[in-house]
């Protein structure tokens, strides 16, 4: 016979789990993790089921009893307390002993205990005892025998059956020897807080020298204190290895580089390196140290990026031919998008004859940048490499070192960019430069955060990428800056700028319709005038500080709309515990907008709808004392497009009022 | 490396699926069967993919190409047309010539072809030449010639590569060296027709002979024509074993039973044998061949209850005690539900020493009715055995008789229900009998229909049980009775009533607010007055006759419910291909109730607001003009508390107004 004859316990639905199993839910060390599933047998009888689960690397499995819920689901809840991997499932039984009990409490209520009763109870109790440890094993024995004794009233012997504590005794040694394990084992990854709570900052080292000069790691670290001020906790920088010149590409995507141009960082490797080499004019790997020493002392972590193509006159072109494509005559074949060609860059060809060759240097590549101690990563364009690579270099990467981040940079279909967060990446950018409207932002945060997505993919708001400068921004001006800055920040807990040219809000298209930045740093050195009075710096600062302060910011699944009156007014809150923040965002950036809330107040956590409470703006420091669920907002993007309130229950004495922040 | 390197398509969300693969879908021979799933490679590579499938014992596996639906969405479609079980998976590759193909017809767009385009293309299709066969070898190995021609004009040879016939002959034959092939692979289980559609009629032969006298297997089949002329297509008998004598139960479910008391038919087992053997008082193993032989010649098919438990008095409990669970005094354990106890019935014990012994006896019950002809069984409460045993049994039971169908009697918890259904369950007892309202129903019917259960739970509707005499039908007269019939009729393929009790409107409970009837032909011999001017026999026979004549009436995907202004009025219309029924139900029997309709006329395959259409009421052959969604209704339950009309979209001609029915 093919089927276990003896597990008659069914596991069914395990939560959560992604595609099947296929792939690890994600967690933060510290989490609780939630598991359910349901669980029952045939017949009538009482059923009992753990979740089991363990470390990566650790034989044992630990056990939690769980808990009936409702409808046949059980739950059971344990905390991740170790960055890394762990597995978990569920197993279930049929509880004799809990099935005995509960008859017999209906038996003695109806007046129809037997002696068999006893004794069947007697025997279930003495295997327990022979099954139980200390304390419990002896409780276990004194009660079977006291179950057995003919002396003693039946009352008295009934009662000693259905005492709380032998049923508690029991259910730490029950009988699982015809228990259901389910299939499969299920995965869990943690990563670490970073991974779920960080604000990045995007800048070109090589504008970051004196006017005129070629910017160095040196002056990105004399300069870092700018950045740190800010808030931010993540400084990445784009590929810092030296640039081909082979078919370089000049200032604004010009097809003819003149001698002095700098060339576009992406087309990466050069006489003097590839990968794993630092472009001479940025400084040398020493520089590169103590730029991360630096940096660590301000308490930011450096990112780099890591885009797996090459230009013309990388080293591997000529060392590992066959890791490119050729074209008929020989040659390597560019990249292309018909009818586009970009000949300044040859993909790496993954259906190379040479995959393991391919495959351990670009993991080579990783493990070069770790050694000297980066641990976060932003993957370029990572959905043009295959996806089997991905989940293999980052599960080899982390089971070493499961500090580290993987961005994905993958501006591409939704499934694509899902399927790379399954494979192992951290963190993803997203589409949220392009959802603009109150009714695109709750239908796509809905989905990340209340969708399957929630289980796997960490967004990442970015306002404005090197490559990306929207339309909103380039026409709705310094509200527009702020709006996008509020949104990002206080809508994900992950998000980033690209400046100087956000704080600076460079508006200025290479070409109308385009979204590529005028006179882009991909293709040239700028130089930003970091103190402009106009600068948003204090605006993102405050924006930053405010995140470090509130924990309902630092997450994603706290996440309520509240509707409006005015659709310009886009309005939500996020909570964890006591701790509420209230957001209200004028979308419209060339008008003031008013209008009245409909706020869910009991996801403000305000049971009370005649008591006032308190919101404090903590943009500006500015406290409201609000009602109901309606309440009245106008906001004047010329001033500040956006409320961000702390919402405060109650105020019980006057001290509370007097916190700031 | 663990990772296949090579495989660059991913796959993702097959359906149809149940439970992450783990159990089958179920079809109906001839059903073609839709397969979505998403597939994706890295990059900007043209993809392709297959559904493959074979049928069970088939080495070779059968290719559909897919389709590109939306949003990285293929699909296929196949007829499954042989009953038994089907395997399926998907198959993706990158496909190297579709890619070449569109980026050529891009450059010859932009007039950027070169002669290296050229040649890569004759390559790809050089290479499709090698694996095509026949015409299509042909084709290509002359179309990659006539690419490398450099004699002829480029634009010429451009268009030899774009030519479609080229295309559709490498699609024949593609590359699929590095293909991804997923796991898992999925099943279907195709049933026959009668398993989704089947008009089920209950009745005990012992009230089937003259007044007076215990009715026999031949009084059943002498009597037969009365269900066939009903228009029922099953005839269900309860056990027909011999019937224990040992704590035997007395009319009205009294502890003691007189001397002739004819006892309990699921009390099954007595000196005489036990589940194989034929009730001595019903007739002999040649009379019930007899019946199935009459049966058969009237288009109907006898479904046996397997009641897997035993009286005490059952040749097992003597012959295989390790069967069953014994108490501490020896005695075997009778069922009980404390603090009630049915010492009639002894249960089978699912943990017993011996499973496979007991396995293969249960089994051999099965195959010892199959060996005399029945191919449908009423499982009785499959859900007090163990789960896994259902799954072993059905699978090779139908492994090799495929015809079979199982009905599975569980009136538990849905989940339960719906495990039961996966295991192999052809059809299922469902809480219709105590969905009432609008409300219910249409919650009820949305979750069997359109939620997951669609794909393996295939309802069976039955207003009435020996068990179940529902308040509605206590209380509610003759109109309930019809309300009944017809909900459960046009709701549901399959459906079933009890008889005669059902026509004779049987309608007096054994105690006020029990379920269960007075005087039940559970516990003794009833006689039935089949031919009473006010049967509803009629009325059964009309809506069985229009369930034949209606395949949309014969399965259940084509639901869709109506608005009414009265939630007494419930609508619902069903739908296959051109066949159009529309019912519009009373619910309420004690009252008449009018209102309007909301119908909504895409459903009905109406597009024109502004058409009349012809809803042609075949309960009682009457035509109606209607126009819109808006129109007028009112049902008074002491005439007939139903409409079911046949909806005909235009009348073109006089004759379309003339067929009946």
């Amino acid at each position: 016979m093919s089927f276990a004859t003896t597990r008659r316990v069914v596991i069914e639905d395990v939560t959560p789990r992604v595609d099947d199993g296929r792939f690890p839910v994600k967690r933060i060390v510290g989490d609780v993790v939630t598991i359910e599933a349901d669980v029952f047998a045939d017949g009538h009888d009482a059923v009992a089921a753990d979740v089991r689960y363990r470390r990566s690397g650790q034989r044992a499995w630990r056990h939690v009893p769980m808990e009936f819920v409702v409808n046949d689901r059980w739950m059971a809840e344990f905390a991740v307390t170790e960055i890394g991997r762990y597995a978990f499932t569920i197993e279930g039984w049929v509880d004799h002993f809990a099935t005995w009990r509960r008859g017999l409490e209906k038996k003695r209520d109806a007046g129809i205990v037997d002696e068999a009763d006893l004794q069947i109870g007697s025997g279930l109790i003495e295997e327990g005892a022979d099954r139980a440890k200390g304390a419990d094993a002896l409780l276990l024995a004194d009660t079977a025998a006291r179950l057995r004794d003919r002396t003693r009233p039946i009352e008295d012997r009934v009662e000693v059956g259905l005492d709380d504590e032998v049923a508690a005794a029991m259910r730490r040694s029950p009988d699982r020897t015809r228990s259901t394990i389910h299939e499969p084992t299920y995965e869990i990854w943690v990563d670490r807080e970073r991974a779920r709570f960080s604000s990045w900052y995007e800048l070109f080292p090589r504008s970051w020298g004196e006017p005129g000069s070629h910017g160095t790691l040196a002056d990105v670290a004399d300069r870092l204190d700018y950045v740190a001020d800010m808030g931010f906790d993540v400084l990445y920088l784009p590929p810092i290895h030296p640039i081909g010149r082979t078919n370089r590409k000049g200032p604004n995507n010009s097809l003819q580089a003149g001698p002095d141009d700098p060339g576009v960082p992406w087309a990466i490797g050069g006489p003097e390196g590839g990968h794993t080499a630092i472009h001479p004019q940025l400084g040398t790997v020493e520089d590169f140290r103590k730029l991360l020493g630096r940096a660590a002392d301000l308490g930011v972590e450096i990112a780099l990026d890591i885009a797996f193509q090459c230009s013309p006159d990388h080293p591997w072109v000529e060392e590992h031919p066959e890791w490119f494509a050729h074209r008929p005559d020989g040659s390597i074949q560019y990249a292309e998008n018909p009818p586009k060609k970009y000949e300044d860059i040859y993909p790496l060809d993954f259906e190379t004859s040479d995959p393991e060759g391919l495959w351990e240097a670009l993991k080579g590549v990783f493990e070069f940048w770790i050694s000297e101690g980066v641990k976060i990563f932003r993957v370029d364009n990572p959905h043009t490499k295959a996806f089997p690579f991905w989940e293999w270099v980052i599960s080899e990467l982390k089971s070493r070192d499961p500090e580290l981040i993987f961005l994905s940079e993958a501006f591409t279909r939704p499934k694509v960019m899902y399927r790379l967060a399954k494979l192992g990446f951290t963190q993803s950018y997203t589409y949220f430069a392009w959802r603009n409207t109150a009714w695109e932002l709750r239908e796509y945060l809905t989905e990340l955060t209340a969708g399957e997505p929630r289980e796997f993919f960490r967004p990442s708001f970015w306002p404005n990428t090197p490559d990306i400068l929207t339309e909103y921004l380039q026409t709705g001006g310094r509200g527009a800056f702020i709006t996008r800055l509020v949104l990002a920040a206080t809508l994900s807990s992950s998000y980033g700028i690209y400046g100087p040219a956000f704080e600076l809000m460079e508006a200025t298209p290479r070409l109308p319709g385009s979204e590529e930045y005028l006179d882009s740093e991909k293709y040239q050195i700028r130089h930003w005038e970091l103190d402009r009075p106009d600068s948003l710096a204090p605006v993102v600062r405050r924006v930053n500080e405010i995140r470090r302060r509130h924990p309902a910011l630092q997450r994603n699944d706290g996440l309520t709309f509240h509707h409006t009156d005015n659709e310009q007014l886009f309005c939500y809150s996020k909570r964890d515990g006591d701790d509420t923040i209230l957001v209200v965002v004028n979308l419209d950036p060339a008008h003031v907008q008013s209008g009245w809330t409909s706020l869910d107040l009991a996801a403000l956590g305000i049971e009370d709808h005649h008591h006032q409470f308190q919101v404090h703006d903590l943009l500006v420091d500015r406290r409201y004392m609000w009602q109901g669920p309606h309440n009245f907002v106008q906001l004047d993007p010329d001033q500040l497009p956006a409320h961000v309130f702390a919402v405060r229950r109650r105020a019980r004495t006057e001290e509370d009022f007097d916190y700031y922040l």
